[in-house]
């Protein structure tokens, strides 16, 4: 049984005036926060608050770059050539070790948004840009990578240090692919149920997909959301299922290969 | 007589698609590229593509953080707190360090653009945050900045790396300030004129008033300017005067005090 | 005694995935909304939804342009050139006018906001610009003026139509400025207190001073807020007392000279 | 033989300090002129510019709407709802619409630019949701769409007024779509070419494919390009070469059905 995991939750997604999570709460419960780079939300202030607060709480940092569309908070594809696309994540990258650092930490680790991610995730060539892109700001950044997807195949191509994530409060296929939302099984509703699932998988060393059939995968990291009170509640809770289940949540430091 | 000098130029102030300034030209006359952040002017491609050139050409990179306004370009005075000019500064220096980095080189210097570096040559406390925004990033950074400005007098407070810079093309009062433009002596027209009186007062230790007045001042870095044919042919000309009469062409390397 | 009065709110000042306001609820209280355009608040997609809202309940809808400024909210000043804030504020009247027609309605009035309104309050340039400029893209537009600004006196002096503004919630010095925020008296907190005040200045044709002075003064509109659910229980009291207090409320037609 | 011919260009594609095309040169060339309406080019300085010239020369006013990618230059595919899309076209069609009533003039027709006009060319979905969001503004503005396209089909079926447009330099296959870029026949060089082509074409009233295949067509307008001096040139001598040939050059009315 893995003795250890990351909880992780993206945050720095407020804009100016406007609030979106509550970042304070989250940042009491998680270990790794992606912060998001001021492309698809956030701004130069809120990041500084946000790293502030990751550094006086250990938590770690980590860059997460989306598209430039803040509009549609970088949910919207957009067709960019991969050398735009690497240079769009270098640019976040290095804005976010930046801040980290203005901010007394370091950045540790890169986790894509949004429609970017999702593109990267099924297509080889734009999950090696992104990975790249990243990488070429500083080799030693750990890539939050979902299982069995090309960012996977990829990061372990390119021999960086990685972490596999799965998702608290959602189901999985047979494919390791995510139950589409409002399929029956997409949502885990409750911090009980989302906290015996995954310690069965941590037990297991792999995916649960709804079917029970079981998809070996690293499980370094744990994403949980911030966006309500009841989504705090509910990371607050998967917390407390696993350390009850005797597992330290601890930053991940990810691993080669 | 001081031996060496460095020739510096406003570069990467291209957006998308629209172009301004002849970087590949500049880049084989200078020694030091200051290169827009994407705030004012310039976006991740633009910066990719000047920091590689200047990597391959040897051209020390630096970043040129503005105000975020395009449209006015980084020229429209706006009203931020020293909290807010502090974040968007060590945004921009961070992410043009990402992006040096990626482009295989390392940010060395920082020269504020427009009205953010009008606006803190004559604040104390302005000046001192821009500065200590860009060190927390980095401490080992070279600020460019005015003599007798604000500017220089906190880089002194702080004891960082600086350099000082003066214009190849534009006269000086008494106080070391710039004589307006449409004044008498405000522009300096040719190579010729431009050379000797830098040479003179690199001689003399001291910005040369165009009445003759002497300001003692530490001269590092002369910026020339590429936004037109003629402006690159006088920046030429000024290195080649430069060489002519004997002194060397070299990256700054600032120095503290 | 007055017998009809308008109320306005400030709407609209949502943004891509970020709420800001409770849009719904005030269209059930206010007879006039100003509308965000997108520059400092606002998007196509928030300005569609709130206009056919306010088409539906027959609310007035209006223009309310700001500095392009989404991080700051349009209440960082800017200094741009009169030419330059004439071009910024028919851009955005003539869209909020297209997407009222595109929702049915039509656009009535235009408020300037935040830190563009208060540079206009005091500058007759400045507000002689903004008025020109929205005037210049519909004639008959009414212009929302606080009392005894530089707006209202070019707004005069223009000839055209205008409505004069009062705030439920602020205080008065013997000026007719506000009362300072942390000042006593600068701040309204009840709707009994708000309602009583606004029935003793509409029976007097006159701002009341928090020293009981009276200034004369057309008072054709009161600005309520909808950024809480008190500020929204605040403007429905508000809206009650008027009514109890017999004046009608009624969308402004403004009034020249 | 058609008697009659509009030209249009696209204009107001400069951006703050940058420069795109040389609007002052053809506005003396075209009947009108497709302005860029903030999005993916142009400014309201900007626009307020060429429109002034455009009213001042008796050219016709159209708004030039494109997706809200500065950086890509609208060129690049986003993937929005087609509730997005419409008030994305309402909203620059509006702001256009104002622009050019505080010009002095008014806007009598809408072309869209880059992705979202390639897009809509074969989306029927699409190509309705634009001209409609662009006709709830206004239901008098003339579309101008390519032959042949889900653009001509749907503003056929809406029994808006529209303008059928070629382009002067493309050649065409023989189902009316553009010659690629790169294959033999894909440009046309010179103005004599290009001219005799179009005449060519008026006289049967249909493109022409290379092939020398005719595709019945209804012809109203002729697109040329100001984006070098070449460009302009071409466009002059296309003019010439039309007036030449006793075709009178005259902004389009569009026609319904």
């Amino acid at each position: 049984m893995q003795s250890r995991i990351d909880l992780n939750a993206d945050m720095g997604e407020s804009f100016g005036p406007w609030t979106m999570g509550d970042d304070a709460a989250l940042l009491d419960v998680v270990s790794s926060a992606n912060i998001a780079c001021g492309f698809h939300a956030g701004d130069p202030d809120v990041m500084a608050g946000v790293m502030r607060g990751a550094v006086a709480r250990g938590v770690g940092i980590g860059a997460h770059p989306g598209f430039a569309d803040l509009q549609g908070f970088g949910r919207r594809r957009m067709a960019l050539s991969l050398e735009e696309v690497g240079n769009l994540v270098s640019y976040q990258v290095g804005a976010a070790a930046g801040m980290a650092r203005a901010a007394g930490g370091a950045l540790r680790h890169v986790k894509l948004h949004g429609a970017l991610s999702n593109m990267a995730s099924t297509d080889a060539a734009l999950a090696r840009a992104c990975l790249d892109a990243a990488l070429r700001v500083d080799p030693d950044l750990i890539m939050v990578v979902l299982p069995a997807t090309a960012l996977e195949a990829e990061a372990r191509a390119l021999g960086c240090a990685w972490a596999g994530e799965i998702f608290a409060d959602r189901g999985y296929e047979d494919d390791g692919t995510l139950v589409p939302r409002g399929s029956e099984g997409a949502m885990i509703d409750t911090a009980e149920a989302a906290g015996a699932r995954i310690l069965e998988m941590l037990r297991h060393g792999a995916l649960i997909a709804r079917s029970g059939r079981r998809i070996p995968a690293r499980i370094d990291t744990i994403c949980v959301h911030g966006d309500s009170a009841e989504a705090v509640g509910l990371a607050r809770g998967v917390r407390g299922a696993l350390e009850a289940g005797g597992v330290r949540l601890e930053r991940f430091e990810g691993a080669r290969g």
